[in-house]
């Protein structure tokens, strides 16, 4: 199998087609042609009369690119699912996300998924249909419907057509623009998406719907065929760069036990194989983030565990703790990602924090810092990759420093035996489930409970980990593996970067983790899935509510509990009437799971289809081993039953 | 049976033990001791970390009412439907309706129930749990999850906390507080109470966790046991009142064919009694507005059908246009509530509008206005009543104003036959269904083209309509008949205000009519109605797709077809498993609509109980009669198939 190069950029750089020089176009097809040239082939969204125009281009017989390709659009149920879908389209294949609503009712719908991409860096476009009146004197008087009026003298004052531009502006998005003015149309389309690139957060852009029939150069489509991650992201001033890869070297030949930290923004600034090859060429040890969980090629001996904080396995911490040097990759600094803010070093390590827009210098001997900002990471792991002298390198790891072994989490001691007709636990699944991936393999989790065993999964090579790590947002996982699917069927294989270590024509398994509250959240998706036929395995969690609330407060509370669905009969009900798309289950024993893991690992990969639906039946109060002190001390503490 | 008096005041004024003097209590119960005390008896939302140690306080033994009410959690399976929930919930019992979420993930996902909320002036209180670390100097850099980080530098500078309350504070909502001090945060509760209910808009508290279990004195339960809507009204200065109410009887007394038009406000500020004994006393003949619809008895004889300028039935334009003197009692001025700007009056009409904030004074034939401002037509109206001579007027309606009746829609034109095996079509619909309605029915309609079949029904007395106007958000009303089913189910026959017209021992019945496309984006929550063993009927229109969109563009475009659902399996699968709770079926001949619609009108109603569930087939680009002429256009217009 031909591999397609992990850079979207070269995909399809050069594949639009150019046709007449600067042809005048509508700029409704505009925008489309503009998505198509950076590798947009799937659309999420929901139709509303005020995108319904922009949205008739999308079957415009000159939108293709010079492959062929053209884009489609995925209806979704809502417009929360849509941004959802979008994100996880963009999270696989680290191109642009994108979603079409309509204003007010589509978009107001749709901002805690683009908040969520936000939160994440993830790389998500929100294009809004409007209707524009502001320099229409006849027209701006008018409440239109969509459009919240003026709190006061609505019936005398005009609404605020840029309410909502407003709400984003500067809280959620790095870039938004209002179109008013069709001569700067395009130049903004396009600074929007170069902007997504740059900071990696969602952008917007307000459409007006009297726009998009109307005609404009398409001279931009000319001279920029495709605008690409590499070109967009800021650069290091040369000298600068140069200065800091010189100062981390110097650090790096002078240091014993050197660790690099695969953090998130490796992902997203598309460096994960740079990174990886840097790791096995220096035979640096590595160690991961929960948010960067899979940027690091886990199969590595190089691949120590992931990192975060206090509370993780001691055999990890031990390694970090002895570690003289830390070069942080990626880095973003959160409560979630950065151990609750409690990220012990060696006492006297050396911490390079390298981050898109600033490096650290950090001695934790002398509690100095040097912080050098409007620089990039991505220009200096690529300097760094380029100078380095591996003679000069004399790395000592002692006897701890072995490959990542889940077994050190020491779950066989949590007390589960060998009886096949037994309940399943979450440790149990922690024990299980990881084993039962192949490599390849593209794994999405929602938010909960289970959520904290993969931290310290042992992932096969190439296995790429998406999930929301610091929004938290339940539910987002299911229409984001709708989007993920999207993006495995439009760049099949995008993610596997080292072909030795797959199967020859391996199909990769997408497999969706989700909690039972959390489905219910976003449930209608399904029938999304459905409809486009879109292969995956589904886990479902059904432990009678919300765990993670439970674990927190009020574990018996009847505000933690929630509604209980035939989840088995989901799939029927949502479109697979005549049940040969979808395969339904329950696992109530370890048999039962065992089984049904080793069926979907061996399956013959050649053609996947439909999806495997299991609801798994687990213990209300049941956690996974992480959460395991949580639960004894609410027990301790509250007396509860 | 006794009367429910309409102002929930009176239902629940000294209702609340007073117990001892201003003692001591958490502030979490002193949230629900007052939202009890203002008749909140259900409250809908989603836990989430940062509001569950506030949901705790909903179990404490004080909360009660002196009726021995307390406040029931109604935990919905997302943030966007139960935002939904609590608007239905203040539309039929006119008091507030609460919802509770956690901040970021639980608000966002929120907010857009909540700008349909302001633009339809529905009294809803969105309270948000929030951690709250600004005066913290440990805490406040941490990044902590749900709360998107800045957007530069965010692993420097800590988060904005007050970021989402920004994104609403004088754009969807009247009053909103981020409580940051214990000493001010029960004053504050009660003023965002307060301002709901004196401008008929959403307001925000934002409750910090930390705050819910620190004692606050109680003295405002004690000082004010219940906030009312009528005592929160801003007044109209008693001079400034006469004058006008003189000014207005003037032009009555003046008039031959004078008009009420009873608008939404009547319906927010519980003045719909008053307007229609008003009405009836004066003998002055009435209309309807879109938004007000049932605020008119459309029993009475003096009710001359819904006028929303040219484009209507054309009996009511030439009343309409035959009055001399029209009164626009609680007037909202919207594209879809004013005839889309085109809202002719008769050429020597004298139009008075009367709002919360203004009244004014319009001439049509001099076209000369006076507008009097900071003026409440609460007090107008309530003054006009108390005033009037009723021997002072001359009435002179010649023979044009007959009572409206819907055969002046002329649907029996539309080209139906009586072959009862024939399909259904909306114009049979628009026929039939009001028919079936009984005297004290509830009728919620989601947005779509069956909505506009409905501003021309003729309802029997009392039946109390609710649906989105200007909004417009498919998929609102579903979540919404949750929370109208459980303000029914607290306050029993609320809206009925004269039992002569009603069958003694009347239960009424509560009926949502549902499109597809808009149930699919809310559908989750009918397992909530399963859950809470809440009665109603639901007309699922199923003509594959978003109708209204394909008769504006696109009508055979995929972006305009949805996902294939099971619909009559729907209540099985969430949570109706053994088939008692509902009753499913397929309707899709004329015979079957019409049995089924008597046999639910004659069924004995002591005591209703579950679901009755259909599920109509459709024509795809069927439409009610009122949207014909669109269709015909369409066909005209772009030679589809």
């Amino acid at each position: 199998m031909t591999p397609v190069t992990h850079d979207l950029v070269h995909a399809t750089q050069n594949a639009f087609g150019t046709g007449s020089l600067a042809a005048q176009i509508p700029f409704g097809l505009y925008i489309f042609k503009r998505l198509l040239s950076v590798g947009v082939k799937s659309i999420f969204g929901v139709p509303g009369d005020y995108n319904l125009k922009l949205l008739e281009h999308m079957y415009d017989d000159s939108l293709k690119d010079t492959n062929g390709s053209t884009v489609e659009w995925v209806g979704c149920c809502n417009e929360l699912n849509a941004a959802y879908a979008a994100d996880g389209y963009s999270r696989y294949t680290n191109g642009i996300g994108s979603v079409i609503t309509t204003f007010g009712v589509g978009e107001l719908g749709a901002i805690s998924g683009l908040a969520g991409s936000c939160s994440e860096d993830v790389k998500v476009l929100h294009i809004v249909g409007i209707v524009d009146y502001e320099d229409n004197p006849e027209m701006r008087l008018r409440n239109v419907h969509h459009l919240v009026p003026r709190l006061n003298d609505s019936n005398f004052i005009g609404p605020d057509y840029r309410i909502y531009s407003e709400m984003v502006r500067d809280k959620i998005a790095c870039s938004v623009e209002y179109l008013d003015d069709l001569n700067t149309a395009c130049d903004k389309v396009d600074k929007v998406i170069e902007d997504i690139y740059k900071y990696s957060k969602p952008g917007y852009i307000f459409v007006p719907s009297a726009f998009v029939n109307q005609l404009v150069s398409s001279k931009n489509l000319v001279e920029r065929p495709t605008i690409s991650l590499q070109d967009s992201v800021t650069r290091t001033p040369p000298g600068e760069a140069r200065k800091l890869t010189n100062k981390i070297l110097d650090l790096l030949y002078r240091s014993s036990t050197p660790a690099i930290i695969g953090d998130v923004f490796c992902d997203r600034y598309g460096l994960t194989k740079e990174l990886n090859d840097f790791m096995n060429r220096t035979g640096i040890v590595s160690f991961s983030s929960v948010m960067g969980k899979s940027v690091i090629d886990e199969s590595s001996p190089l691949y120590m565990g992931l990192y975060n904080g206090r509370g993780h396995v001691p055999s990890v911490i031990e390694k970090f703790l002895s570690c003289d040097l830390i070069l942080h990759f990626g880095i973003e600094k959160n409560e979630i990602n950065y151990g609750n803010y409690t990220y012990p070093y060696n006492p006297d390590a050396k911490v390079v924090e390298l981050h898109p827009a600033y490096i650290r210098f950090y001695d934790n001997l002398s509690k100095k810092e040097e912080i050098y900002r409007n620089v990039n990471f991505v220009d200096i792991l690529r300097l760094l990759s380029e100078k380095i002298e591996l003679e000069k390198l004399s790395l000592k790891y002692d006897s701890k420093f072995t490959p990542y072994n889940a077994n050190d989490l020491k779950l066989d001691d949590q007390g589960f035996g060998n009886d096949e007709t037994s309940d399943i636990t979450q440790v149990y699944l922690q024990k299980h489930l990881p084993e039962s991936l192949n490599p390849g393999d593209v794994l999405i989790s929602d938010t909960g409970c289970f959520q904290f065993a993969i931290r310290d999964f042992k992932l096969p090579s190439q296995v790429k980990y998406i999930a929301q790590s610091i929004y938290l947002s339940i539910g987002m996982a299911l229409p984001a593996a709708l989007g993920v699917a999207k993006g495995m069927k439009d760049y099949p294989n995008l993610h596997i970067l080292d072909y030795e270590k797959i199967e020859p024509d391996y199909q990769p398994r997408l497999i969706l983790l989700e909690g039972d509250g959390a489905a219910q959240m976003t449930a209608q998706e399904l029938s999304t899935i459905v409809r486009h036929q879109l292969p995956m395995e589904i886990f479902l969690w059904n432990n009678n509510g919300y765990t993670i609330e439970r674990i927190i407060e009020g574990p018996t509370r009847p505000y933690n509990d929630i509604a209980h669905w035939k989840w088995t009969k989901l799939f029927e009900v949502f479109g697979d009437f005549d049940g040969k798309f979808s395969r339904n289950s329950i696992l109530e024993t370890r048999s039962q799971l065992l089984n049904k893991l080793s069926e979907l690992k061996s399956r013959n990969s050649t053609s996947r289809k439909g999806v495997d639906f299991m609801e798994v039946r687990l213990a209300t109060m049941d956690v996974p081993s992480q959460l395991s002190g949580l639960v004894k001390d609410l027990i301790k503490n509250k007396n509860y039953e």
